[in-house]
């Protein structure tokens, strides 16, 4: 069982924005049982959307299209789909009042021609309803094979997926099993992590493959396996991943999955244990912050974040004794080990982190070279700091050092 | 002048992770006159990948393909490119000595074979060195057609294509100039824009194009042109700026471009005007705060963002009175405006925004309907507060409000 996604948009081609639809609905179909073949990025232009869904249909059972829907002029894909099945567009009234009442409701402008054209749907499509805009998803079956449209718009395409298009998709199709398996590791290059399982890559059972994802001083090693028993497809991954563990004791984190970022394995473990966190940073600018309260359910565990981004500020707001900045630097060991304590008691936590350092790309308020960054944490049995390295790219030394303090406070709280 | 970017690996069609390569290399093709007909994503797989070669050399001049360079199994894209190139693999000495050196300096476990043959090249390509890893970018040629194999890694494939791929583009081919303005509306939907700007949008010349781009609050109007003389195109898409912009006054922000983001029209607007910005967050997690400092620069205008999540940190950090919290609740008017004015006191600052709100799915410390947020705005002149539904969708309540919270402040430091 194949699919083939199609994403519309020039925006998408020229950069503008970063396509995350298809990550979205390629985890997705993989949940059911469906394998993606292809992702296909393609700009608002008829001949090319033809060609495409031509293509699309030779290769794969499922053909989900997102984008092009909207009211406006560069928006094509649903005449397009129309004219692709020989067929043409008439009003759903339900789709009609839909609209409306969204108007009535959320809308304070008033309604236009253009939206309520929004209502207007190939006559041998069913429709999806859109709960939180204007567009209806459209499916539309030609023989075995089905082409499903949907809005751009990441939250309307998300809940649309979820309620309507994967319930559809799991009663039309007789699907097989994927599964993933996801082990994390820190500090070993690929390369080095290869040699060391090599004899059980080579052995690996056919409907089992091993995937290396290296990324800012992790690597993710994922195991990934289709078939028709589920039982017997997750035992077979297991049996793998057993006999990869002792290889790789020394590195090994946790495991990833869906619903399990290793910021959220930390969590739940801050949770069970209940210890709480609070966090200092500097260089990291609010991201070490926003990696924990972007998943609900923080406030269990999480105290605050102070980003003392200014140096005065590691002073007004943390209480860094300026003698300590002055002799050190801002960027030392000293000093984030200062913040460290500091936010932790501040904010009366458990566990207090920090971070400081050169993000780069200019000096800033220390003579570190850029790169240098200083993690300090502090537990009531006392604190204590690392120095790092983390290169001369701002964005990357920003997301190493994220990395850099899930794997040290994972190692932390689960060994002690 | 066309190109296709072709990206390689399992991760992205299972949804692992996302795609941000392609909009990279979209964005980079684009400022040298490079427009991108399609972007296709596939699997590891040797015969999908010829499949494709094939297909983007039908279509295309420039083909980019990222990812499948690791020195793993899993990775085979030089291998298929020399095969698809009648070719074989050799070893490059600089490259190999740059591997060498790579190990010497900066990874801890020694090199092995494995490392060693990311040296093997299709000895009818050029190598691009790549500064930031092992595996070289590849450059080779067919006819008048090129194929540029880089490794997906962004900050490695980023280094490769500006200093290498673009300068070689611009050597090898004549190409058009590629022109896009972006301007940015807050607070009216993009049908009611249509609607307004009907007249205009119908008589476009040829030459030049109109998107429309929602998201959370904002619409995004894109002008793209393209012609052989940059300063006549220059001038063709000012005059339908021109002509759109009174029509739109009271919901123009400003505009957008490659290095101009809307926070960064905020922050070259504090340091031209001296003034300096803190931060309390709470729904935002971190979020608003981030979204200045992931810019470098940002200490000339930026003091500091205390994320206050856990209600007890407002007051031990912030400060504010306990008796206004229990009164008024933690998501009120009166606690946001308590936060943006101590948060801009204790930091020092000018401005003082606060954000408080119930992002959902629970409710949290407070009785307010979740997405209820709540603006805090704070300067010498006093305080006030706004009040939003974001509706019921965590990661939307807090892109929604870090928008909003753009909006407001763009337009109070442009009117004042």
């Amino acid at each position: 069982m194949q699919a083939e996604i199609i994403t519309i948009g020039d925006e998408i081609l020229i950069g503008q924005i970063i396509d995350t639809n298809s990550a979205f609905i390629g985890k997705a179909l993989n949940s059911i049982g469906v394998s993606v073949y292809q992702i296909t990025s393609i700009q608002d232009e008829k001949d090319h959307l033809i060609k495409a869904f031509k293509e699309a249909e030779e290769n794969a059972d499922i053909i989900i299209v997102t984008g092009g829907l909207g009211p406006t002029k560069d928006d094509i894909t649903k005449h397009t789909l129309a004219e692709y099945f020989n067929d043409t567009l008439v009003q759903n009234d339900l789709v009609l009042a839909h609209v409306e009442q969204l108007f009535e409701k959320y809308i304070t402008t008033p309604i236009s021609d253009l939206n309520r054209k929004q209502a207007l749907v190939p006559s041998k499509s069913k429709v999806l309803m859109n709960k939180y805009g204007t567009a209806p998803g459209i499916w539309m079956e030609k023989g075995d094979k089905v082409f499903i449209s949907l809005p751009g718009v990441p939250y309307e395409m998300k809940a649309l997926v979820e309620d309507e298009v994967l319930p559809k998709l799991v009663r039309k199709y007789k699907r097989p099993y994927i599964l993933h398996k996801t082990i994390l590791t820190y500090g070993l290059g690929e390369s080095a992590i290869a040699q060391r399982i090599e004899h059980i890559e080579d052995q690996l059972p056919k409907h089992i493959k091993l995937a290396y994802l290296p990324s800012l001083g992790r690597v993710r090693l994922r195991l990934s396996g289709k078939g028709n028993d589920e039982d017997v497809l997750n035992k077979d991954i297991q049996t793998q991943v057993e006999n990869i563990l002792p290889l790789i004791k020394d590195i090994f984190v946790g495991f990833e999955d869906n619903n399990n970022s290793i910021e959220q394995i930390i969590a739940n473990q801050l949770v069970k244990t209940n210890q709480t966190l609070a966090i200092a940073e500097s260089c990291t600018g609010g991201k070490l912050t926003q990696t924990f309260t972007q998943h609900s359910g923080a406030s269990a565990y999480f105290k605050g974040g102070l980003v003392t981004y200014a140096t005065q500020s590691k002073v007004d707001i943390l209480g860094v004794d300026q003698a300590i900045i002055e002799k050190h630097s801002v960027v030392s060991e000293a000093v984030a080990k200062a913040m460290a304590i500091n936010v932790r008691e501040k904010l009366n936590a458990d566990i207090g982190i920090s971070t400081t350092g050169n993000a780069g790309p200019t000096k800033g308020d220390s003579d570190a070279e850029v790169g240098t960054v200083f993690i300090g944490f502090a537990t009531k049995e006392g604190a204590k700091a690392f120095q790092f390295n983390m290169g001369n790219h701002r964005e990357r030394v920003i997301n190493k050092t994220v990395n850099k303090v899930l794997e040290l406070l994972q190692k932390e709280i689960f060994e002690n």
